[in-house]
């Protein structure tokens, strides 16, 4: 299923009056602290996530965790454009930071957002993606409670980063890692992969590849925490964002000091999306997602998992792709025609700017 | 006394091996997410930060709370340039993060770190505002316990961006904000004001102003936290950050409802300061500090809270600067020839990228 449809179906943000002037664009005062800034915030960032602490107009938040354990994550987001077919920089940077949070086996809380302004930037395209933020946030069940905004000079004029730091509480009842996974443990992807990189370097070039590619951008919350609810022995979580699967999996093999093995038929990967890869020359296991991910638990527990995945929406092609052996770090891919291929980091970057 | 002194005895981080190239400068490939992202994770971030809590090489990290309210901050820091008399990006972010934490009535305990790198920028720079962040961090007893680095194309190539978002224990026994200000509380500055602008100023522009002004950035840990431990009845803490002094009054009566009336011959500026601001047509109240703040309690308290802050060397010269009157948010100064002058926030910005 094409994830864009889901994400189609969100309303656009409603009854967002507009005190000021929606024509304007983002001035280098707008950061200065002074009136500019309060107008910012109170009419954009207040407007788009309320102020659920009473607090944003205050340097930070105070609250209550009422858990054992919480964990931290926290992410720039720098991709551009900022607007992209399926997703934006905002609900990206929301469901980027939550689907960390859900791979630490915490359910996401609470989120601060710190936007660093080009100058020159139409507040008309801020409000948008503000109010995408506030959607997606809404939908991952976290609250938008402290931020900051800062303004620089820039030529383009077009551009912002976004960094969001999420704060969850830990529900997965054993730790979730690396460390944890364990000979002859399968290995689940959740979807079909690669469509996200595709899709902004889409918008970026602007390729027209007839059938248009979504970004993938999601919050895992739903398929992620049926699982730890369920109470499945799950080793390890991780999304597939900057790298794509092959990363993921050599980072996991390195820490956790085990081999991998996938079987390359068995990744799921869409018609489009692949013939973008071959045209651009980009292998499509490295390419980055923002809704996808994998989860390692035994091997007798892979139905199971799959069940529960296959109930949602983000996870309906979810499927075994590989096993993880003894051994030392390893990443290997059985190809079409049978023999094997070594999977390591890339050194460079195949996409920059992406996530 | 000159806050740079005290910065000055920070020992230059000492026992890095340097097993990268400290000659080389960020690549696009550093944020690619692959081998050389984890080579300057490595090599640069772990050697700096150490890895606390063992996540530095995942996407998150978890943590035991052990409170029963925790505080929420975060700050994108922009300043340009990088590297100023008394202080630097690395460490500002630290102590401004911190701050904000202990302006909650927090004692800083976390902090994340994300940061966007402009390609072309030295290793060695980027090594030595690490080893300034933790140094900074060491002395203001955070953790830096997670992080992200992105790397993004410009055409200078010797700037960065630092997000933090720190995670504090509320120990304020009563709760700290504009709303608990009361009529007849007074105003105590920590010391003088518009170091830590213009230095920052003549750093970019290259001035020389003769004797040279070190910014005043610091961890305010020393100074705030004998002020909770001795349990006096604090009501409001600041900052003075952004849009200075004047800026902190002005949101603080309007979000507390009251007037604020400051005596402005008691508030402390060194000469040079005084003399900058006169040569850049800078008013000193407005100028941003990273290492001052004020305290507003009831009058009969703030003899013993001088008294406290005046034995740490980040409040030497602290005084009382005003009061409390109340009123409806407007904030005022008896100037040096008895007239009274209206404070108001500007509409703009007196320095950009300064914080």
């Amino acid at each position: 299923m094409d994830q864009s449809q889901a994400k189609q179906t969100h309303p656009p943000w409603p009854a967002c009056p507009v005190p000021i002037n929606d024509h304007g664009v983002i001035e280098v005062a707008h950061g200065g602290g002074g009136r500019k800034t309060h107008q910012l915030i109170a009419s954009v960032f207040i407007e788009a996530f309320g102020d659920p602490l009473q607090t944003l107009g205050h340097d930070g938040a105070v609250f209550t965790p009422g858990a054992e354990q919480l964990a931290i994550t926290t992410d720039s987001y720098v991709v551009d454009p900022i607007e992209f077919p399926g997703g934006d920089i905002g609900a990206m940077s929301v469901h980027g930071t939550a689907n960390d949070l859900l791979m630490c086996g915490a359910q996401p809380k609470y989120l601060s957002a710190a936007f660093v302004l080009e100058a020159g930037l139409p507040l008309a395209i801020l409000r948008r993606i503000t109010a995408s933020m506030r959607c997606a946030a809404d939908e991952a069940g976290v609250t938008i409670v402290t931020g900051d905004t800062k303004v620089i000079q820039s030529d383009r004029g077009d551009g912002m980063t976004i960094t969001t730091t999420g704060i969850g509480q830990v529900i997965a009842r054993t730790p979730i890692g690396p460390a944890q996974v364990s000979d002859g443990s399968a290995i689940i992807v959740s979807g079909d992969l690669g469509r996200h990189g595709i899709a902004v370097m889409c918008a970026r070039e602007q390729l027209d590849l007839g059938n248009a590619i979504h970004s993938d951008s999601a919050c895992l919350a739903p398929a992620v925490l049926p699982l730890l609810d369920a109470g499945l022995p799950v080793q390890c979580l991780r999304d597939l964002t900057r790298g794509g699967l092959a990363t993921a999996l050599v980072e996991i093999a390195q820490s956790g000091q085990v081999d991998i093995e996938i079987d390359e038929q068995a990744v799921p990967i869409n018609e489009t999306v692949r013939g973008a890869c071959e045209l651009l020359g980009l292998d499509p296991l490295y390419v980055a997602n923002e809704g996808r991910f994998i989860v390692i638990l035994p091997e007798d527990q892979a139905e199971h998992a799959i069940a529960l995945l296959q109930t949602t929406d983000f996870a309906r092609d979810a499927r075994v792709i590989g096993r993880v052996t003894q051994g030392k770090g390893n990443v290997s891919a059985r190809t079409a025609i049978g023999t094997r291929r070594v999977i390591d980091m890339i050194s460079g970057e195949q996409l920059p700017r992406i996530c």
